[in-house]
């Protein structure tokens, strides 16, 4: 047979088989099954076309679905199922996955519920295929008794792809022992606007940090992809593809406005490197709509650029609600039927908990052919994840292995070591910081984003020979979870932290914002996203009224979206900008401000000086700030890559293998980077590259590589990094990829600001 | 001869013509002139044809350069002539334009003086070509003696094109009289951040406003086209395409991320009225990138959008020195020859005063046949506009006509009539305003943004009976006109005035913001483009201590940008919004204080609450704010369309011809406006129309079509508008014009947010 005819054929054999289903659907499910997709022996591309015709339309889109365990998977204690009617009547056609069953159980619990819920998947359709069961990871498995580790934005922080990989191998095994299968994480998106209230999910500002650390917690939570088909591992969704931390003035659902250039060479790359080099599974699309189109009906986006161009062969799962959103809010649909016809044809192969979108499929198919051949081909992506996972073959937990595997002691002590990296020292005048244990007799912990555990974290730190005294004195906002209100300023709570910090020799404020002041916008929730960023009520009051008494004053500054602090910057001695951090995080405080570890946390974003400055990142191009019209105070507060450390750097002889580079070659760079100072501490030296003339205008620089090295007192290293034509690629005039003769600018230093420049000719 | 060998044979003329040049160039010019281009018998494009083949190619380039007169063309007071060396050699070759000569002189000299310049000229290079003197006029001729006019933005506020085409009437006029052929206005930018400094030189957010009020323009400055011909009037520059309203955080020269689709349905269309509707002469190109490409760079956007598809024949011409530019600003030349290049390619026809461009045509095109191609295709597009204008065949003007046609009487009552439709009331609690005179002693007339002649104005307005007592009290910037700086607070000055304002009846503050706070960012004038809309200084400090005497306090806002005005808006009890009116702003001010005549200005802008807020116009998709998460108090502070009248206005009886519209039909839509209250008022009625479902997402509404009335008190009146499927157009989504199918909603009504609503539906 020609080559010509194999289409055709295959389509008369799916057609016979439709037949087929039809006149058998009510024989008994023993003589109708033929069992080749149970064999281990065939491939998995095999099994699917095996088991796929057996199912009928109704069975397919069951395929297509996720719904949330809230909707009637309840446990007792100790994770003995039960299932509501609704969801008993659901199961009956398959499913092709669960959100969170057993989030708030205990991770045995979980494990055993999980494995009961599947057994009973397996057992109630007629071709026992089982369930994805789903999760979100973005610091820690989201589910009760898992190990907490401070937030994407956080670890960005660190700049060490390692350590996230290590995060996120504890986040697979820990969920993979819960009995999870697929993590809706991580968060690839770029976060450049910090009234965005998601900010902190992602992993900053940076196109290049947020490909590195995207790639590496892909990698982790997948187990490097062997860990997937081992059971050992979850598969990952990366998300929101695309454009969505670009949602215009930072509003979740809002529009987004882009040049297509931009989102090419700077939202996309991290998305195209988790399903390059990452191998993710899964692809969540975004809420908003990219340049007037809704994601969530964009085939260009779904299937042409992630498919065709990227080759990516996983599924892709709408955010929740989001195919009906089509209809009823994004208005891009005439009816809900539109909307599932038109998120079928991008490229969505399973509708997250949506009732009124995917559910409509199985009687639209009867009336158009084309859509059975979409459900299908969504089908047999999600079917072949199944595959992937060992779900046909292996689906259960093993009980015994669950206990020992969850908050493995070596798990928390990775959280911890992620904080230590993670912490950044902003400012830190007259080297306060590290405070020296032996003289001081007290100290004051004041604040609205104290906690509770905070003044035992620090005397377990400091010893017994510090008194300290703890005051949070305010909270921001009320307790209320769902509609949590800015309070008053409160007077007399202000009068008695300042009195007790008259009475010790050093206040540490805890300032920043608390859970409810940025987080996602969803509901009445309104302070999700964010109109201002100052800081929030009586904090700038507070440390101005502290830092009259004329004592030291140490800012710890937790949040979870840039805030423009221009008063504590110019008020507070030293800064700890901690963003958020694991379960360890007081203790992780305490450790660096008594110097058991020095600094080594560098911002992953600009911080601006106030909100009228917005966009500002590092990255964009020089024609936005040369003037120095908008921005009177030349530059921000502080910029990108920005972070002490308790010694100093030197940078010195930066050299370079040679000052040209050819299209198919390569040039070393090398720096030799010394600890001049009397601490051993680690140091991120970066690598920026900026393209001094382009046929587009170009990016002012951009990160390309960077790398964590750490130095005793008075050590050197010498630093290099491969410059590759690779790196030096842009969409040019015409949209396509362009590697362009000239010149470059390297800078290779401590900061996006601060370093050695050096230059470099491209010749092609 | 088959149209095969068309193009060859004129190639082949071309190059004798050149031969034949080089040939004579040492000759004598009357034996080397044909002068067929002075037949006046013969076309424009005859004429232009029989030109271009006598010039040499320095003569060509110099027909693409205009200088700024202030290199050294200089006058006595009577106007006569003097030039600078530099001059004398420049003009040797011709020119295509100066820019401003004599525009510090009265009208009768600087015509004087031009008609000697135009003469000098002609007389001077070897084909008696003439130039084209070129001014700006966004309020009015920008030269000494001539009307001035409110801003752009403030007469946008009068919803009035007819009254717009008057006022750029006499704009035309009274340039044409002073010996000017060219305007580069007016601005078709829209401009929907307040950061941006030269926001007041547009005609605000909104795309249809603007498209009509530049349509307007266009049509009055240039006499309705019939006006350039005969010597009346003056040719339109059309600015700045496209984009520039759109720099990022609105600074000047920064770059440009939209939309493909926004920028055809938003910012293009004033652009493509411009030429195809009012015939403008010529287009600048924008300063800034747009989404990546130089706009001074962009094939696409000034030959193929302008010209291929809008059928634009006028020339383009690049803002101040931005060709050179493209290398050594924008950095997508790698050269200043290259840069110079990469525009003629482009399209750009002139090069507006650089040395350092097309100053390298003449050496460039002896090495590239293609670029002196390039040339003649630019210099017959100049030659073309200066033959429409009649300069070759009557160059000079007639000074008699000149006093007694600049500044007519009837030019002064238009500065006057349009101030008084301009004029925006946004509060009027308890009708505060108008005042009445008779029950009125003293008024006190405060605030930094007072001029010398404010009492005056008021005293001859109100009569004698009135105490006026004024206290401009503080300044907010420095006398310093090139580096002004912020001022101090000055609480001396705010006691005197508050001191003053209680033994007053009524207290008038003039607040907003001074000349130096809010004007086109250049040099080292910092403030030009700002970080922050509040009010600066201790405005709201004046506010509040005034308000707190208890006494009725108006607030007459003067400001060129759009300001957050919460303190104000909530502590006035009427405010004036009055944006920058004509040289008798004051008495149109203070004649609609004491109701001579109705305020009937409309808020050209949204205005938002916070600059956390932007970017906010209310166009802007549903979904930007549907979920109400940014925007915590529920949208602006005043909605676009916005403005009060002295009675109220009572609409109802809305109807629709048909409730359908089919793609070559029309709705006509008819509403009944009363005025209910006792004062005689204008109305502007505004039509509004929403596409309730479309591929791509809509935007929540659109200006579709407004009319202003007068109604006496009591009177009401029947206003309506049609509806044509030309208004529903849109890009959609494979980019091509789409007419859909569906519902749509159309608001009519006093404002974008109040109205009545209907429904009608589009059946293809």
């Amino acid at each position: 047979m020609n080559s010509f005819f194999k289409p055709m054929m295959s389509r008369v054999v799916i057609f016979i088989c439709t037949v087929s289903m039809t006149v058998f659907l009510n024989c008994e499910r023993s003589t109708l099954a033929t069992n080749d997709y149970k064999n281990t022996s065939l491939s998995i591309e095999e099994r699917v076309e095996a088991l796929l015709p057996l199912m009928s339309i109704e069975e397919k889109v069951a395929q297509m679905r996720i719904f949330h365990a809230n909707i009637g998977v309840e446990a007792d204690q100790e994770g003995n199922l039960k299932l509501s009617d609704r969801v008993v009547e659901k199961l009956k056609l398959g499913i092709a996955g669960i959100k969170n069953p057993g989030e708030h159980l205990d991770p045995v619990a979980a494990a055993k519920l999980n494995n009961q819920l599947q057994n009973y998947i397996i057992q109630n359709n007629r071709w026992g295929i089982p369930a994805l069961f789903v999760t979100e990871s973005y610091n820690g498995v989201d589910a009760a008794g898992c190990t907490k580790f401070g937030r994407p934005i956080t670890s960005a922080a660190s700049f060490n792809p390692a350590l996230i990989h290590r995060m996120w191998d504890v986040v697979g095994r820990e969920a993979r022992l819960r009995g999870m299968h697929m993590c809706h994480s991580p968060e690839a998106d770029i976060v450049r606007d910090p009234r965005f209230g998601r900010m902190s999910e992602a992993f900053g500002e940076d196109t290049y940090l947020t490909t590195e650390m995207v790639v590496s917690a892909i990698k982790g939570v997948q187990g490097d992809y062997d860990g997937l088909g081992n059971g050992t591992h979850i598969g990952a969704v990366v998300k929101h593809f695309a454009g969505y931390g670009q949602v215009l003035g930072g509003s979740n659902f809002a529009a987004v406005e882009i040049s297509p250039r931009t989102l090419v060479d700077e939202i996309f790359p991290p998305f195209e490197a988790a399903v390059k080099e990452a191998k993710t599974l899964g692809v969540m699309a975004s809420h908003g709509d990219l340049n007037g189109i809704a994601s969530h009906g964009n085939p260009d986006l779904l299937t042409r650029v992630l498919r065709e161009e990227w080759g990516f062969e996983g599924y892709v799962v709408s955010d929740a609600n989001d195919i009906g959103r089509l209809f009823y809010f994004m208005k891009v649909a005439e009816s809900p039927e539109a909307a599932a016809l038109m998120g079928l044809r991008a490229g969505i192969d399973i509708d997250l908990y949506a009732e009124d979108a995917y559910a409509y499929l199985p009687e639209m198919a009867k009336e158009d052919p084309e859509i059975e051949k979409l459900i299908d081909r969504s089908v047999r992506r999600v079917l072949r994840i199944k595959f992937i996972l060992g779900l046909f073959d292996d689906p259960f937990i093993d009980i015994a292995e669950v206990e020992n595997g969850i908050r493995h002691p070596s798990s928390l002590s990775l959280a911890k070591e992620a904080d230590l990296e993670s912490i950044i020292l902003l400012k830190n005048e007259q080297n306060i910081l590290p405070l020296n244990k032996s003289k001081i007799n007290s100290i004051a912990l004041l604040g609205p984003i104290l906690d509770n555990d905070t003044k035992d974290a620090f005397e377990s730190v400091a010893g017994s020979n510090i008194k300290f005294i703890d005051e949070k004195g305010f909270q921001l906002t009320d307790e209320d979870d769902r509609v949590p209100n800015l309070l008053e300023r409160d007077g007399k709570a202000l009068d008695k932290m300042v009195a007790i910090a008259k009475n010790t020799d050093v206040a540490i404020l805890f300032l920043g914002g608390d859970e409810h002041t940025s987080k996602e916008a969803y509901f009445n929730s309104a302070l999700g996203d964010r109109a201002t960023i100052e800081p929030l009520g009586a904090q700038n009051e507070l440390i101005q009224r502290v830092k009259a008494l004329g004592k030291p004053v140490v800012v710890v500054l937790k949040h979870r979206r840039t805030l423009s602090i221009n008063v504590i910057s110019e008020l507070a001695d030293s800064i700890l900008d901690v963003w958020d951090l694991s379960e360890f995080g007081n203790e992780s405080v305490a450790r660096i401000i008594f110097g058991e570890v020095a600094p080594s946390g560098k911002s992953p974003v600009t911080i601006p000086r106030s909100i009228g400055q917005l966009p500002f990142h590092y990255s964009m191009k020089e024609i936005n700030y040369k003037k120095g019209y908008l921005f009177l105070e030349d530059g921000p507060l502080y910029p990108f890559g920005h972070g002490l450390s308790y010694t100093t750097f030197e940078y010195s002889n930066l050299k370079l293998s040679s000052d040209q580079i050819i299209s198919d070659g390569e040039i070393t760079v090398s720096v030799t980077v010394k600890n001049t100072g009397k601490t051993k501490a680690k140091e991120v030296v970066q690598l920026y590259i900026k393209d001094d003339i382009g046929s587009v205008t170009r990016p002012d620089k951009e990160l390309k590589a960077f790398e964590k090295i750490e130095l005793q007192a008075g050590e050197r290293k010498e630093v290099s990094f491969k410059i590759t034509p690779e790196m030096l690629l842009f969409t040019g005039v015409n949209m396509e990829k362009a590697l362009e003769a000239g010149d470059y600018t390297i800078l290779v230093g401590t900061s996006s600001k601060e370093g050695i420049t050096a230059k470099f000719k491209l010749n092609k």
